[in-house]
Parts: C-alpha cells; structure tokens; sequence
C-alpha cells in the first residue's frame, strides 16, 4: 500500500467494452492523479487481462472480486438489493470508508437507486441531483438537475441552486459562482410557480449566492451564468436538446464537405479549426455526471465513452474529493434555514 | 380590386424597423404569392413611404390607417382591448373574413391574447398552440406547443398531436406524419404522467395519426418524427436549447477560423460549404411561429428578422390558407370524440 489515502472506488464491470476501456481510462487518470488509488470491483481474471499491461498502474490498483454485475437492460428494482454485483459493492466500499467517491460507466437509474440506498441522501437535503459540467463559449457552467428528480420543488430547486454553487467553486475554481434558474422567459411573472417560488427562496434564505435570477436555454451558451437549476425533465430536456443540436450542425457540415470537391481540397487549411471546435465541444471532456446530496460522491460515466472519457470522470472525481465537496455541502446546508423554507412550501402546496 | 379571393391581413407596425423590413418582406413574398392580396393596417404615411419603392407589390395591397401601435414592451393584459392597435385591427380583419390570416412580427403575448380574445379557440379545441417548421438532418419537422401553454393536460397534448399531424400535412406536404409526444426516455414510464395519459388517449382515440410513441430531444435531429408534440414550457426550452446550441457551434466555428492564419486561407475552398450549411440552418427560413387551434390562421414572425423572413412567414400562411388548414381542424376535431378523452382526464386529476 503507498501512502496515497484518495482512494476512489471504481465499479469495473460498468459501460461498454468493461473492464478494457475502464482500465486503459484508469491508466490515463492514474497519470493525472499521483495522489489517487483504486479500488477495482468486478470479475478479476478479467480485470487481470487488461491491468497486466499497465504495470504502473497496477501499483495504485487494489482488486475485489465479484461474480455479478449490473446489466443495462437490468431495472433499478431487481438489482438493487442485490450486494454482490459489482456496482453495489464499488458503492458500499464509499459508505464504508474505503473509498472517497465511486465510478462507473454502469446503468444510469441502477447507480442512482443504489447509491440512495447505500449513501443515503444528506440530513436536511430532500432529494440528491444529477450534475454536469457543459461548455459555453468561453468556459464550462454546471447544470443540475439532470435527470434524478421528474417533477421538483421549490425546495428541491432552492437545495440544488446551493450545491451547484459549491460544485462550480469546487470543480470549475470560480470564486463566485452566477446562478441563474432555467425558465422560459426573464421577467419575473415567466414560467412555472416552482420556479417563482424557488426563486423568492433563494433570495430570502441566508445561502451566500450570486443569485442572476432567470435564465433562458438561448442564453446559456453566452456565459451568463455558471450554474444552471432546474428541475430533472427540464433539466434533461435542455441538456438532450444541446447535445442533438451540436453533433446535427456538426454532421451537416461534414455532409457539406463530403459533397464538395473543392471543400475537400480545403481540409487541410481547416484541420486546425476543426481540431479546436472539435476539443472545445468533445463530450469526452465533459464526461462524468455527478450525483450530489448523498454521503459520499457517486459518479456516472458515460456507458459509450472512451478511454481518455473515462478518465475525465474519474479526475472529475478526484477533484471534488481534494476539495472536500461532500463535506462542504453537509456543512452549507446546515447553516440554511431550509426548515423555514420547506414549512413555507408546504403551506403553499397548489 | 383584383380577382385574387386570398387575402392576408398584416400588421405593419410590428417588429424592428416596421413598416419598412414588412413592406420589403411583402414585396418578397408577393413574387413567390402571385394569387394573394395584402391588407395592410398602420401608419398610413410611413407605410407608403415604403411602398412607394414598389409599384408592383402596391398593385395587390390595401392600407387602413391606425394612429396606434402595440409596442413590445406593452403587456398584453393592458392592449387587448385597445381596438385601435394595428395589431388589434389586422386580427380582426380576419374575424371580419375580409382576410383569411394575419402576419405579425410584433409582441408575441400581445398577438396571441388578443387573436384568442377575436378569433376565438375552435369549438371543442382546449388551448390554441404556437407550432413552428424546424430542421432535421434530412428536411424539416414540426414542434408544438412552443410557448402558449406553460401546462398541459394530456387532452391538450392530445390535441396538439392532432394539430400537428395536420400542420405537417399541409406545411411539409408528408403524406403519413410520424408524430411523437417530447419525453426523457422512449420507456414506456419514463418522464411525466401528462404525457404517459396523453399517449394512451392518442393510442385509444379514433385520430387517424401514425404515432410512434416517446421521442427524445437528442433524437430530433435524426428524421425520427415529423411532429414533436410537448407542452409550452418544455417545447419553448427545448427550442431555445437548440437555438443557442447552433448559434454556439457556429460561432466556435468563426472565432476558431478567425484565429488561425491557414484557417483563413482555406475560405474561399469551404465558401460553399458555409453557404450550403447556413442556408440548412438559417433561421430567416424557418420563421414564422403559427398560433393553431383558432378560428383564423394567427402568424407570428420574429420580431427581429429582415425582409427574406418575414417573407417566408407570409408564404408560410398563405400555404395554410390555400390547404384550408383550419377547416380541417375544425373538421378533424369534430370525428374524434374528444368529450369522452375529457372526461376520462377530468377524473384522474392528480
């Protein structure tokens, strides 16, 4: 054992091609992160015949056994008691102790399910949420929720506001997050009720944020804001919108070229553009959804990235480890009187 | 008088740089419409200011002077009953049948409350919705509601699904449209109740429509459904998500090209390239968000937009026109037996 005390959990059956493209990205991260060790869950003989050609990386690997793993065709209810599969364990080892945060490329809902059960939510945190980090045209913004929570509250919105803030200090280091809601319209009377309200309590809690008020999709990608509420259908709409739009602009412009002869006697002029655009929107620099609000740091990675994808989310996760996010959140919310905030909710249900 | 019997009624005080961008835009679209006649409300002398460039298009317009203007900042709750408004009068031309549609490129709120106060919602029909012509990679799509209704219930979604089919008909000319109801997963439960019971009605209903089920946003831009149907709120974010995504992608393009020298060499190879994908995605030929579900053919054209635009909304109108596309609602609405669906979604409020 070396004294390197970041471990991160890693669930190696997760995603396409596991354990291969987990093991090759973990020899990536491995690089970026001398600090970290591994702790592998999954089917050893095959996690052997990849980590055997990455002697380096073999150094910073621990390996437990398991004989199960979650498929992605499994539904969160029949796997989620199950503790043998690799996923459950790579999460366990979090609660335990063992490791500061968990990995996997596995299903989305089955990590989500198991990681409430295991970790549970934080004291005074009513739901957890699903966040990433997105490119604007002059950095990265994060956005929650993504998914984990359909229909959100007030409340949910207002708690998701406060860990968006530490995420975006903690991961992107930008001192005062501007947090903005996602709605349909700037002026204060413009959408949904949730979001008025969660507005107001935002505004009227004791929360230390550099609250912008509201924020249209159009808007986002002009760096108005660096971390985005809303809730999970929204929030998922907006970031499955985003994601369909860039790779149609980008597969009409290869379309374009293909049918161009003169086009194509251009490519060599534009490489370096295409290199550029190609890194600044590369959704394996972006890969790594965090599920924030439990006791401990669960992260999805993308089941069809790559190596270097899978690498990202583990340094994603390293990260917000070294800079005691859990911890910050626990602490941030025990100085908000969300209390106060959820009683007026709950008088105001409609 | 000439003997053309279509008539569109314009508001031509409406928009940046009204009358004159409408007038140029008219005289655009008065070329492509040889069998439409304009009726024009506003300003009678700036209007003819303009006009006076265009013999020809003079031939085919009528003007009716109005002193006042709804202006953008106005809210709708304090012009709708001003009948003094060039908006308010061009609507009620329509009302009046001395036009069959009206074009506007002013204050969308203002638009749409003032053409339900005048036109009227089609019996039968819950809630009018603002449907816009989109593209996908192989061609264009329609999507509703994109703003008129922040909720939905799922009669409204149904009768969206209804709209759509027949906008898609009679705007895109397909002969079948694939319609499919906006979600977050294609599984059965994923997403929102609303859209759960507005698939089963779809499904349960004598509507003649081919319906595909669930579609995703990221899926849009595949040629997977040619009517997107969702509620307000999440079709206006959808919109904007995709709007400033291809603003974003471009404008990564341009400042990537900006900066690098061989970049700038390479243009005159990739012009047509930029032409052919600009022309694919130019907003100027998608414009014209129509207001469906009423007793009369309400346009909206951006406010912002140049003469080319607000030429393509007035075509756009004048082709729902000649397709007798709200007849066929009104007919549509009538064979689907509507009041049973209510009924059924008036017990089951959750």
């Amino acid at each position: 054992m070396s004294a390197n005390n970041l471990v991160i959990s890693i669930d190696a059956m997760g995603g396409d091609n596991s354990p291969r493209v987990v093991i090759e990205g973990l020899a990536i991260a491995a690089k970026k992160n001398p600090d970290v060790r591994f702790l592998l869950f999954g089917d050893r003989p095959k996690i052997m015949a990849s980590l055997n050609n990455y002697p380096q990386l073999m150094k910073v690997c621990d390996i437990r056994h398991s004989d199960e793993m979650v498929r992605n065709e499994d539904k969160p209810s029949q796997v989620i008691r199950n503790k043998n599969t690799s996923m459950y364990m790579a999460i366990d080892a979090v609660r335990k102790g063992e490791a500061q945060a968990i990995v996997s490329a596995g299903n989305t809902g089955a990590l989500m399910a198991i990681s409430k059960l295991v970790l549970k939510t934080i004291q005074k945190i009513h739901r957890p949420a699903i966040v990433s980090i997105m490119p604007h045209k002059n950095g990265k913004y994060v956005m929650l929720d993504l998914g984990a929570n359909t229909e959100c509250s007030a409340v949910n919105l207002a708690e998701f506001a406060m860990m968006g803030n530490i995420l975006a200090k903690n991961a992107l280091g930008i001192a005062r997050p501007r947090v903005a809601l996602l709605n349909i319209g700037a002026e204060e009377m413009k959408g949904k009720e949730e979001i008025h309200r969660a507005a107001q309590m935002i505004r009227n809690s004791h929360m230390d944020i550099d609250f912008t008020g509201y924020i249209e999709p159009h808007e986002i990608p002009n760096d108005k804001a660096d971390v985005i509420v809303a809730d999970g259908f929204t929030g998922n709409i907006a970031l499955k919108s985003i994601e369909g739009t860039a790779r149609l602009v980008i597969r009409l412009i290869k379309k374009a070229v293909k049918e161009s002869f003169l086009a194509k006697l251009g490519i060599p002029f534009m490489l370096g553009v295409i290199l550029k655009v190609k890194k600044n929107m590369d959704p394996r620099l972006y890969n790594g959804a965090m599920f924030v609000g439990l006791n401990g740091l669960s992260v999805k990675s993308h089941g069809g990235t790559d190596a270097l994808g899978f690498s990202v989310a583990v340094s994603n996760a390293a990260n917000l480890v070294r800079q005691n996010f859990v911890a910050t959140i626990r602490s941030e919310i025990e100085k908000v009187d969300l209390d106060e905030l959820s009683q007026e909710a709950i008088y105001d249900v409609y």
